[in-house]
């Protein structure tokens, strides 16, 4: 069972495992609440899943420990396994679908796992585990629904009531349940009135649903650029504790988690995957009561593909009127491609890249076509160079 | 004079005013080395510059502060001036050129500075911030060539030598030269064991260039990625301190910066700006002696345009072969954009943009092209598509 003292333990065997991550002053999340970043993301291996694999690793007996440890996973609770297993001086398996990305699958191998590649989607590389589990002796640790993990995730709520003693509330990220569990447990048994939300994506809201329905509900299929938290099923022990200890949970959409990747980004560089940048998307959008109170949001991970975060930041600058494709239609005559940049650059719009076209069957026959993408400074700018590109008698529409 | 007094009551008047930043380990920049970055890219303002600024600030008389003060920067000098007065209680100006980037003149003005754009480049607006010094009595804050600047900066140096007393040697940027003046001087009277040595952009290499020649230059021109340390005197104050207590000075390319980027981005979750990279890429690329030592790399700081960051990233992905643009030649006929793309899917290569154009003279009449733009794994996942795609009978060429 879960108990304060086995949360302080933990504490006690991570102390010079893992980092007490900084709490950082985010002013300008939200202007009307004083927000706090824990930065998880800054933890070893970007996250902060290696508290719970370190402590359950650390609980096994020295049978346990000489057959080794396996997991099921391609993300972030593969890498914590991994490392702490190393740490620990003992083996580890991680099993993974043969889809998953070379750049997990390397990081994972870089903290000295032994990857076993699986042919099919996340359940075959799941079903594997368990029978080499049965097979070899290996102790399966799973990534949220064990006390031990809890345990260690909890850790954080220690550290949180150390370090931002006047904190009112805090937010957290829900995937299968296992941080906010440990979280939530710790804050309400040293001090009840700390209000512990939790969130999900709005396209994986299996927590939310089940404890809104009372009971656990399983989703068929989950989609969000939150991939760390995309979980389809909480566990028995974390749909428990989430019912019991959190005050409320909400979700966020991809467009608002990617809104607060961005933020994150430019307001305090920091680099967030989807699912550590929930909370504070939560804190942006007014999704929990924030107002006027000392906020924690937990940034859970950093561990985005930095080909996602490029796709993030393009589609922020185009939502903030920082970026601008235009098409505009020329009659096919000389130095019409002049005048426009003239134009452009007059107003102090950067052209990226032009491509010029010959006409197809929707123009004139000797028309062609500019598609033009530009840097600009925001909409207003935006705005000024379409009218008057337009006022010099340019036909213009948005690519 | 500077006197390591000075520097501990600068460290005591700026104690509940700026972060103590972390210091966070970061084994994988460079594998023979224990590498430790100085995170100030995560300091309020995001950058060490509001250290000097306010305690200068806090040493003006009282006659001095009923007047404000004035100071001429584009960049983190301006935000750091603008915070320390507002914190202070007194007005403050700063000029810019009017040609700086509107997000810097919003950063700037959001932390209550009176903004006064001047039309021309820097030398114009800092003409003008000299006229305005006299005909108003506003004391000009210079950005590194002054004692309190530089004792401010200095308590980084206090904070290294507490945060991490086994640390062999610390690598610091060069602009003017008022933080690592600051720093070197704090930790040789300390320490003179420990190492500082300074890094500049190739493109900037005024320090660098000054002191091996034993005497002040001034560079007709700069160009770097590196726009926070693009200085092109060092300060008459800055060069001795430089020439006496500074180890090396090394420089980094563009490219070199832009490596430490992505680096910090990818494995530490940090977003520095290029001036804050440049001692990360001198430890990276064995500028300096690093091997079997504790090395700190001070980053300075984290405001990069989230622009020119999105060009840092693309880079970074073309030049790590995650991202590949390639045209392909096709005859001409019904099925071949279907065949290339099934092509590149059954391989795994994902499609991020496709432009399809007609002949141009330079190749057959009836035959026209693809411009493929793919996310890839790596360099040998491009080569096998490549070759896939020769020997299927598509002539390609890279774009």
């Amino acid at each position: 069972m879960l108990t304060l003292d086995k949360i302080y333990h933990a504490g006690y065997v991570l102390k010079n495992v893992i980092r007490k991550t900084d709490i950082i002053p985010a002013p300008k999340i939200n202007p009307e609440a004083n927000i706090f970043l824990k930065t998880e993301n800054l933890q070893i291996t970007g996250s902060f899943k290696v508290r719970g694999s370190y402590y359950r690793i650390s609980q096994l007996s020295d049978e346990e420990k000489s057959h080794g440890v396996i997991a099921c996973s391609a993300g972030n609770h593969a890498q914590g396994v991994a490392l702490a297993a190393a740490r620990s001086g003992i083996k580890s398996v991680i099993c993974l679908p043969d889809s998953a990305p070379i750049s997990k699958v390397e990081a994972t191998r870089s903290y000295g796992a032994e990857i076993c590649l699986v042919e099919g989607v996340y359940d075959d590389a799941y079903a594997e585990a368990l029978r080499l589990r049965d097979e070899k002796g290996y102790t399966f640790i799973h990534p949220f629904d064990d006390e031990d993990v809890i345990a260690g995730q909890g850790t954080i709520g220690l550290e949180l009531i150390e370090q931002l003693p006047e904190m009112d509330a805090v937010i957290v990220p829900i995937g299968g349940g296992g941080l906010i569990s440990g979280v939530a447990f710790a804050i309400k048994k040293l001090n009840p009135k700390i209000k512990v939300y939790g969130v999900q994506a709005a396209g994986a809201p299996s927590m939310y649903n089940s404890v809104k329905g009372g009971k656990i509900e399983r989703l068929e299929s989950v989609s969000t650029i939150a991939d760390g938290i995309a979980v389809k099923e909480p566990g028995v022990n974390t749909f428990e504790y989430c019912s019991e200890y959190v005050d409320e949970i909400v979700t966020v959409t991809d467009d608002e988690i990617s809104a607060a990747i961005l933020a994150l980004i430019e307001q305090q560089k920091l680099i967030s995957e989807g699912a550590g940048a929930t909370a504070v998307a939560a804190a942006m959008f007014n999704k929990v009561p924030v107002k006027g109170k000392n906020v924690v949001c937990l940034v859970s991970g950093g561990n985005i593909d930095v080909t996602i975060l490029s796709r993030v930041i393009k589609r922020g600058l185009l939502m903030s009127g920082r970026s601008y494709s235009l098409i505009v239609e020329l009659i096919d005559k000389p130095g019409q491609l002049k005048d426009v940049s003239a134009i452009i650059a007059d107003l102090g719009g950067n052209v990226i890249s032009v491509h010029h076209e010959r006409a197809n069957e929707g123009s004139a026959v000797n028309g062609c076509y500019l598609r033009i993408v530009l840097e600009t400074r925001n909409f207003e700018h935006i705005e000024t160079i379409r009218r008057v590109l337009t006022e010099r008698g340019f036909k213009i529409s948005d690519n």
